[in-house]
């Protein structure tokens, strides 16, 4: 379909900033002319219009660490302490869930980021190859970086789940699905799988993948303050110089890694993260659940590293909601820092979009609204009691706006919402999915207690 | 109008605690029964009914520190120092509010809480005589404690505006107004009208209250760090010991005070508190934006003083949306003391609710779903995908559920939102009426500079 969105207040994050009154122009999968609305509906008279009157056109938002499947876990265990919120909580559901759960839980989690305006989600879990979480990006429509979670103790099995999900879909679903590989963790990965993993990396690349199009790596880096302690414990090595350092003496950090949390750094860290070209994944609703500290993102932004933000789990945060973590985001640094001027709403919105494509090598094609890349748009509902008298539309977006808000969403240029009606998939049918799967878990794990 | 509410599950707090299937029957303004759906639909065959399945009932959600006027203000500025902030941005627009202005911008707040499930809201601000904020809490058909807010350098304007709001307003409005003497911050107001605004309490009291309604106290407390050197520098006095152990030395703190923020606190003012029974007004996401600082909560909780919640204004919020406070309440404490078993969603709920009716001395009539009290009810639907699936109402209540869920909103046995349809005010004009107060105060501005 082809089609104009016109009359609203397009927040390009690209140097054109905000073009009120303004217009959009979608041609197939591609944004083909951005302007004023006056000038575009005099060039495009026979496309279909959207009337955007009062709103905001803006770049689908896009969530940089997600583990989508775990929406089934939402709310299962909350306010323990992190060890027996794993151990007692967490881990033994999460053993009982098959490929097709996950499936389910994907699909939750993609119903709920289109919902509320997310275009794009990075998300790290289990890949089975019967059931996955590409499968449920791919039904919804999504945008996604899908990768399967690899660890020590089950290197043969990851090897084959990683080379099947690049084979089947990388730059699969019209070009909306890439994969990454993700190693979990520093201390559950041990230093000569990490470097055979850089070496898998590279292969998937050769195979499956283009300059443009990479196969990534999403990892979780200095979440919590004991994982050097837990690098020692497991594999006898002792970390003096912080997490991050450790890593590049592995030879494993570049410009095409996005690392989740990056809580715990040392300054030797952050200069590690620049120089390699890091991207940092920042969580902040997820930091504060579980507790894990607080990550130094003024000084990593002062470093010039990019930061995108992320929700992490539904498990941990509850949501999937980025509005939310925009808002989180600019708040929680203003505060535990005691400066009202650090993280300021264009900053925030931009660690949303623009910083959130750089962070997954796509924003040659996303992250902001400009002739020829893809159209992944949202159109916001500024008509409302909570977003009214309006000054700045920026400020909104951050402080105001709620994942409600969001009343039309496109990626790459086909409407999965539209005047809040999901146009894809029906949002009943698959919380019934949801509501059978997580019975049968219970089920399942009564059976075994 | 009589009625039955059916079918949910009865987040009651109360000690019956979560009552699923549950109902609950309200006549005229107050709850007459609160059950088992079954039974209650039995007992009550010829009451209108409102079918509750698959969403939760429960205590409309209070809102103890707001300036329900500032909403004029939202987004007109954000990231600035706090000193420019307020000098260049906020003081020179609200110098320009007229009485009128005022209700507007509280007539637009009044609005974002009834839709977000707010149903009670402490606000202060300067009342005027023509207009003012309980006017347009009365017209929504919210309730509310409507303050005066009092200045040294303004007495006798004070005092008269004081005794003109408690003989209009105070158990006003079907009993849904009530007001409170609102000394602004102990720095701005010198010990003298302090110990003065505390006789003309008294006064007021005896004049229009009743021990069940008294006029209560609302005043910041403990905001930010340098109130002991401001106090030094407005009034010459030395404050060695915490701004409590200053403000008990001159006799006016006791159970009737709401003190809002109280985040500058020494053990001893903590002792203070606890001791006096001052009740404490929590906003963090105010505190966390104006990077205030952090109240230390968990510790106020410890010493068992009473802790509500608040938004602060929409100004600094900028918001009037409580469930994203309790959000915020509950993960702010957990991230920057490192332990996330701090403020747990249960104890969070009752800061929004049951506590926060204690702070206003209002919870003999409202704070819980109890027979015999007033009918302040919210509806929230819970058959949406990002409240799926469920495991525990408390949990998704706090961390997962938006303001946008809230189906319906009763307050004093009226239903102001059934189905999201405001019933008592028109949400377009309101925004209407607001913005051309934004205009008009914005040309007042720039015809002064």
């Amino acid at each position: 379909m082809d089609f104009v969105i016109f009359g609203g207040s397009v927040v390009t994050m690209s140097e054109r900033g905000i073009i009120r009154d303004g217009a959009v122009v979608v041609e197939g999968d591609t944004i083909i002319d951005v302007g004023r609305s006056d000038e575009i509906r005099r060039k495009y008279p026979r496309y279909e219009k959207i009337d955007a009157d009062g709103k905001v056109i803006m770049p689908g938002l896009i969530n940089a660490h997600q583990h989508a499947a775990m929406s089934l876990l939402r709310g299962y265990a909350d306010d323990y302490p992190l060890k027996e919120w794993l151990e007692e909580w967490v881990w033994p559901l999460e053993r009982h869930m098959t490929g097709y759960d996950i499936y389910v839980g994907a699909l939750l989690t993609a119903v709920e980021s289109v919902i509320g305006g997310t275009t794009t989600i990075n998300t790290m879990y289990h890949y089975m190859e019967d059931h996955n979480e590409a499968m449920a990006i791919a039904e919804v429509g999504l945008r996604g970086v899908v990768g399967h979670v690899c660890f020590s103790w089950r290197k043969e099995q990851d090897i084959k789940a990683l080379e099947d999900s690049a084979r089947r879909w990388h730059r699969g679903a019209d070009g909306r699905i890439r994969v990454s590989v993700d190693p979990h963790a520093p201390y559950t990965v041990d230093p000569e799988y990490m470097r055979e993993l850089r070496a898998v990396t590279r292969e998937l690349n050769e195979k499956y993948a283009s300059a443009e199009a990479p196969v990534i790596w999403h990892i979780h880096l200095a979440e919590t303050s004991d994982e050097a302690q837990k690098i020692r414990e497991s594999f006898g090595i002792y970390v003096p110089d912080g997490i991050v350092d450790y890593m590049d003496a592995l030879g494993v950090l570049g410009g095409d890694v996005v690392a989740a949390h990056c809580v715990h750094l040392t300054p030797k860290d952050i200069e590690i993260l620049r120089l390699r070209g890091v991207k940092v994944a920042h969580n902040p609703i997820s930091n504060m659940k579980l507790a894990s500290g607080v990550s130094p993102v003024p000084k990593l932004l002062k470093a010039g590293v990019t930061v995108a933000l992320g929700t992490d789990s539904p498990c941990s945060n509850n949501s999937a909601d980025m509005f939310e973590v925009m808002k989180f985001a600019a708040l929680l640094h203003k505060g535990v820092n005691m400066d009202p001027t650090l993280l300021p709403a264009g900053t925030v919105l931009r660690m949303a979009t623009i910083d959130g494509a750089r962070a997954i090598l796509w924003d040659r094609e996303i992250g902001s609204i400009e002739v020829g890349k893809k159209a992944d748009i949202i159109i916001v509902d500024f008509r409302k009691p909570h977003l009214c008298p309006l000054y700045s539309e920026v400020s909104h977006l951050v402080y105001a706006a709620k994942a409600s808000d969001v009343e039309t969403v496109i990626v790459n240029g086909r409407i999965l919402m539209e005047n809040r009606e999901l146009k894809t998939v029906k949002a009943d049918e698959v919380m019934e999915m949801a509501r059978k799967t997580q019975e049968k878990l219970l089920e399942r794990l009564r059976e075994m207690r």
